[in-house]
């Protein structure tokens, strides 16, 4: 087996750089900006169309999808990339976040949640075992830890000790990959998730001890949680000159189109963000000139594209006037446009920025 | 200007036949299955699956799209296929039928309607010639004229004065068409619609009094309003026998897949129907062997296609199982391929219809 993760290029302008990840179903260019498919599906997008607007890779919820359509459904399909029919590389988010942002909690121990479903209210239990054999059974490309999300701001003592837990149960995702047979994808990665707030000696007493247990990839949970930008930047500034440079980092949940160059910027080699899907389907688009509302009145007799200089079939075939329309008539062929063209702006941006890096102008 | 319609072939088995209709965006096969573009899109469908899906027209309607998004916009845009982007033959339902069942109605004169919008209770008129302008302003391919519906059972005198008052309003129709200068599509042949509920001399009444009149094609109105099927291709077949053989012949909402073939049958040349997008849209799926809900539980974990005939995009390229999943999960993305599979089935019916005449089989 060939190597996991490939630096190309690094930037002679900042602490960029572009690279390659090999995986089952294909290698992907970083910076990556990965659009998500929380359900299994990237929201009204057939797979034609992430196909035809170039996106490498997609991330979705261990969480969501275990409560629905479950594990077994997903097992008897062999694994997500066939049941939603997706061919390339799909990332996996362990569900910790919507675990505890979601879920109505019974309790939190050492050795897991126990949490009644959003969607039923059914009581479920997730370990770090359980939630790597969810991953696995999913069969993805990249899985990542089961770790502890706290909401931001955070009290100190709060932050250490989701550190320490989120420390000891990636441990135990290391130790359960290890000994796990792999039997839909033979190589499905394993990322530590960095945890810790806004607290600089957390952060790196999280990261350090992760690099410890050595994962194949590390992301960084916890940011834009509402916390000023500079802190965030500040934090990621931080880890990226601790996390090792042979290794993909990825900023979870993160980001706006300016929020990719920036961190970028910083070292980051992957992405996911709802931004360009929630945006897009509810009529918030993107354009090379900022973002607008659709549903303002000021585009019921815009007969231009969203934007002029974009190529998704959007722009090519409907005007705003049309799509301003769609939405107000309640019609689903508006966010699945709006969905369609924000997606394709976002995987041009990250396309720009990697061209940027390689030519040492970022 | 060649002619309009043309009869290519008739069936030696029924009075079923096959022919030509020529617009100014092309050449329609009939019998034909219009899909349905209320407010000016085939919900949720992208027009490159239409397109895909060899749907040969549109019939869209001059109620909804006169309310929202307004004559002006419309015009502006250069009329309705430029503004939606569909560059094949519509027809345009004159919207009597909404008139009368969605708007909060006023009052209902010699001379017209006047009536609340569904949407914001804004006041509105409809006149013979104010309907005629609309439909000239969507710059359709097919006009019908502003007639009378009335709901299903009617006393004979309440649907003797709907016969009258619909023979009144389609000679003012074919008045105000007649003095009309057309700029966005210079042939828009306007279609009279025969009335009459279940009444055998009333229709007969309505169509000889339309016939009079002279129209390009007649439409059958007030079908397929729950009164009982016998009753409905008793009414349609002596029409059939009534209307000139050389015009086109439209049952207008109508049908069923077993209903096109019936219909047809009978010497039907066109039709239309919310029922493979609305049934799309809400879960309910045609095949070879009947409709089924893929809602159901029993579909959890069939992997197999919708339909293992069909060769549509839904059916190439997912499961069963998968769309269950999308439904079950609210996912818009469900609604999209069960309308886009429907709207294949209806095409193929048709397109298998108008081959068994050919043959004659039909």
């Amino acid at each position: 087996m060939g190597p996991f993760f490939k630096i190309i290029k690094r930037s002679q302008k900042s602490n960029a750089r572009v690279g390659k990840i090999y995986t089952e179903h294909g290698t992907v260019d970083t910076p990556v900006f990965m659009p998500v498919a929380t359900q299994g599906t990237v929201k009204t997008q057939f797979v034609r169309d992430l196909y035809e607007n170039d996106v490498q890779m997609l991330c979705l919820n261990a969480y969501h999808l275990y409560l629905r359509p479950g594990m077994d459904i997903i097992g008897k399909a062999g694994g997500i990339h066939k049941f939603m029919n997706f061919d390339k590389p799909i990332l996996s988010d362990s569900g910790g976040f919507q675990v505890f942002s979601l879920a109505d909690l019974r309790e939190i121990s050492r050795d897991g949640v126990t949490f009644r479903s959003h969607i039923d209210g059914s009581s479920h239990e997730f370990t770090p075992e359980k939630v790597m054999d969810i991953e696995k059974g999913l069969g993805v490309d990249i899985k990542t830890c089961f770790d502890e999300c706290i909401s931001w701001p955070a009290p100190y003592n709060t932050a250490k000790v989701s550190v320490e837990r989120t420390t000891e149960w990636a441990k135990r995702c290391k130790n359960t990959v290890n000994s796990q047979q792999l039997t839909v994808n033979s190589n499905q990665p394993l990322f530590g998730i960095v945890q810790g707030s806004t607290y600089l000696d957390l952060r790196k007493q999280s990261a350090e001890q992760l690099i410890d247990i050595e994962f194949d990839g590390y992301a960084i949970g916890g940011i834009c949680c509402g916390e000023p930008k500079e802190l965030s930047l500040e934090v990621v500034s931080n880890l990226c000159s601790i996390l090792p440079d042979d290794k993909p980092r990825y900023l979870m949940g993160v980001g706006l189109p300016e929020d990719l160059l920036e961190y970028t910027k910083l070292g980051i080699d992957m992405f996911d963000c709802v931004t360009p899907t929630r945006d897009g389907r509810t009529g918030t688009l993107f354009t090379e000139k900022g973002k607008f509302a659709i549903k303002n009145s000021i585009y019921k007799d815009d007969f231009r594209p969203i934007d002029n200089s974009c190529s998704c079939y959007a722009c090519k075939n409907y005007s705003r006037a049309y799509i301003r329309h769609l939405f107000n008539a309640g019609e689903m062929l508006g966010p699945a446009l709006g969905t369609l063209h924000n997606i394709h702006f976002f995987i041009k941006k990250m396309q720009e920025i990697r061209k940027g890096i390689i030519e040492n102008l970022i």
